[in-house]
């Protein structure tokens, strides 16, 4: 495998796949009233280290969309980095979900959110109410699309704005695991501020399994309404609530994560062994890079997974890796630009 | 075990379990881009003799909102029996997928559609165009939410109605195997006048695996953009395409029902003999029977699972049989009311 | 004029057309900011005898359904009447304006809700939620639809039940005025429980001027995002709260409503001189008869301007009087009668 | 009067309002169905030199929303300017009437699209589908938000992209006029590619009277379901068809906007004059000027109207004429400057 397509296209980890089976037994209650979902709401507020509501759907997209529309009203806008998950990647599922919130795009250096122009944005918008969507939202993706990380001093700076302006504040977890790895610190981001994150596990080793997680259980006294009417009760919930109870058992995320970090830094060094431009820092499990029109074409054609990012024709390459990424993969890619050099 | 109370408190088939596990292995394309899916598409094309359109999701509600949302304008009445699935147990969720479509309730012996009914409210939104919704769509459950079927005469009338008022038909089929084995006829509802349905496999043994079928692919040419925007393209397909390739293989899914249909039947014997008023035709896998309180009581406080339906305390009950129903749950049933009759 | 089809098809009230000749002077704030919105907030306020939050409209239906999408939540129930005008003469903007909510029609006599049904359907929903659309508001026509009018002891038990469950009251006024006159009592509604109201005057001789009101200005605290969201921030609103100061100024919206009301009464009693049946009690500008189609054809044939109601073909016909009616057209029908019954 | 915050404080033109007096006479049929609304139809046919589809606003927002909703599916996306009236001033008006379709912020010079950028993110989407919105449309303000107007090569650009890549062209003509008499051209942009418009005439003297129209008939087949949903049918049609029938009468628009043109152009001068540095040139009825803090401040306490445009404490100000302005308003504010020069 050189397939650094995404780390959503290799299968699930072997524990996880283990609980799966082991859930097979017997009747359970339908719609997450089952006892793996009640010792995965355990389990949860254990690591956040506070009283949480949690909900489970089938896709990143999904979680999203659903902890949004919780978290603003439908004449409400939603601040997110330009080339944030959410702002390009899931097709107007947020405008579907919250009834036709706006997101609004902020630009920002390394995929991080501009504070200042949020700030003027929302001062705007208060001067000229209601012509303009009601400021209700920052969402901050944690690590960012580009695998850049938001520092503790960073998030803080994002949450004190929310808060002086009565915003809530979302974080798109998709790859939270491989940001907590790398900081090194506690899951419990609502200290932070965060009101309420969508927590991925598919990328990381799960099969399709993201929670929606609410810090303040008061904001999700009628999330199950939305649950239900986004399509995503699953009625025989408990077998992807045991995808996530072993996903956390015996910290399996963090280390998956930490694998998959590892991996991205080992990659940055092939790619700077062969004076590749590194378009961001390496912080979490993607590498950004700059590729000549010949090492890209060299690199397709020999079977190299991989797309290009942003613009068509930009130059700008994502390479991602998870879990399953291992030395004889890096080691494929490596030789495969040795190759292309001396051609 | 006593519990009737859904076919979806059960867990998985081993050899939908099986295919999942073997799935497992090596990369492969995301979110449908994978050789399960291609191979699914295959299957259902061969097994409703035409070439179809499919897209999985993971809930029976998604599966019909999102196959609505393709049916039907925003400003669009969709006709549907007033104790359909979609018109009472999905939480407005074909209003939201829709973009606010009406659903307009439909009245109708045994859980099935009054035609006329259907006619005379089309004529006249017709005739006070545009002050009633658009009629655009009708939504019949095989079977329906009443365990009842209909018979191909009664699906012929429906399906003339819709095509000579250019509406849609749209097909709930949550218990589409259920009905099957019991009609004996094809599954190529197409042929009668279906345009699409939501094709269910988790009530009867897969883990979470429902498809949304185009009979005419036409109307599905943007449907990828409903899919991922709905929060349903699951990004490691193939786990889901697993189990409708597992499902469909051998026939598993009609001896599924077959076996869930012949308990059933089985159940209504035994509260036949019991001298309990059966409330409707057993001809699927539901049985709604009338119970006096001091059965429904007596049941309740030794174990036995169903749900009271309709309006609380109305004395109407639903049984419900699966594929994982055997005799020994029928048995103590049966004695548990045989010991409630001599107290 | 033998045009009873409904009270839009007239002009506007000479006092209200030199209100707004006479507003047309000089700059003023747009958007609500202007000094006839100033005086109007205040001639509610005294009307209704509290505080008030208002919002103009240029339509009935905007009202209703902006009203709505402030009171219940996207994945809320409201119990309109089965024949209320937000069920079958909007199209579905309600369903539009609240973003997705859910119309549960309620049957009832007269065009009057049935209590026990919503109690019925709120008690069966609470007990399956999440599974049933929250029960959120019940909204009522005042006068309804068949031109009757709720008693204050019937307004009562719907507003004890409404209030038992934490439920909003909604009410349709389109034809409000029509209905105080004949019952002889204070616009304050809220008294009685109602929450909010759609207040109409084009109906009762305004050009086009409804409003909302929020009788707890709790409820409309960001309403003005919803006004303008809606497309219903008219720029230059003077012209329209011009209409509605007229309109209330000196009890014209009374005396309209008087003559309207009276009208109506003579119409009936010539339709009962020739043993016509009346449908519904007459109580407020409408008149329901049902007319064999000997009668209906000669009137149509003859300039009558009227509608069939509800099933094509079903013999049942709405006259409807307003502020412009006079014995001259009363005249003109009476004679068609006669002339059709002797030939 | 000094006042220049927009061009929608003032009142109506007598000739208009001579025009509701008059309409003001006998019954007409309602909703449209009235003799001025199909004079109008006619009318706007003849100005617009082939058969349109016309549909009546009492808002600019209302018009631009509504005629978008019946250019873009729910998952499409909309390109516009970032500064558009559309992504700024209509507090997700669009997003509302769309059912969430996504507004995708255009950068470009003078309140311009860039071409290039919208081509890139076309180019861009389609290739990553379905994960990003569909393009599907874009919209344009002819005036721009700043005053400025799109020449006809300009325009042409941008209509071939639209059609290169199969998307709808709309255009915000909220100050149409104001263009067209700069320009010289016809109003017959459906030949330069655009195929619906939202036709302004409130800003221009009308009382409160927008139209849509679609210059292909077929694209609003079904419009009046999205007209009656989206709360805009006036039951008394007829007294905003016959504003805009005064409004085009003897080219009263153009006249109009030709004295408005005329008005902003002096008032550069003066500007100028003062040595105040114009932000965009001056090509319709809007006239942008940076402000020292002492010249705004003293303009403000002396009676200016006029707002501070963009982020709060920026320094860019907007005064607009009308076609009420006259030199005294001018000379005002001209007296106001050199007053605050001199202290």
């Amino acid at each position: 495998m050189m397939n650094f397509k995404s780390d959503n296209i290799v299968g699930v980890h072997p524990k996880i796949m283990a609980a799966i089976l082991q859930a097979n037994s017997g009747t359970e209650g339908s719609y997450g009233n089952d006892s793996y979902s009640l010792a995965l709401k355990e389990k949860f507020c254990e690591i956040f280290e506070t009283e949480v509501a949690i909900y489970l759907t089938s896709t990143g997209t999904a979680a999203n969309s659903l902890a949004l529309s919780a978290l603003v009203p439908p004449y409400g806008g939603i601040y997110c980095h330009e080339h944030a998950h959410i702002n390009t990647d899931e097709a107007g599922a947020p405008e579907l979900f919250t009834g036709g919130a706006k997101l609004i795009s902020v630009p920002g250096e390394n995929g991080k959110l501009d504070v200042d122009y949020i700030r003027n944005h929302i001062e705007a918008a208060n001067s000229l109410r209601p012509h303009i969507s009601k400021p209700a939202c920052i969402s901050i993706s944690q690590a960012t699309e580009y695998g850049t990380i938001y520092q503790p001093d960073e998030l803080k700076e994002i949450a004190e704005l929310a808060k002086f302006y009565n915003l809530n504040l979302h974080m798109d977890g998709a790859r939270f695991a491989n940001s907590l790895v790398t900081l090194g610190v506690s899951p419990a981001t609502w200290k932070s501020g965060v009101d309420a994150m969508s927590f991925g596990a598919t990328k990381n080793g799960a099969m399709a399994a993201e929670a929606i997680i609410f810090f303040n259980p008061q904001d999700a006294i009628e999330f199950d309404y939305y649950h239900k009417r986004g399509g995503q009760m699953m009625s025989k919930m408990r077998f992807f609530a045991c995808q996530l109870l072993a996903y956390l058992e015996d910290d399996l995320w963090l280390q998956n994560a930490t694998h998959a970090n590892s991996m991205a830094v080992a990659l940055r060094e092939i790619f700077a062994k062969h004076n590749i431009e590194i378009a961001y820092p390496v912080e979490a499990n993607e590498v950004f890079v700059r590729l000549s029109p010949k090492i890209s074409e060299y690199l397709y054609k020999n079977g190299g997974g991989f797309y290009e990012w942003g613009t068509p024709g930009c130059g700008l390459y994502r390479f991602v890796t998870s879990c399953f990424t291992d030395q004889k993969d890096l080691q494929l890619l490596d030789n495969c630009i040795k190759q292309c050099n001396v051609i």
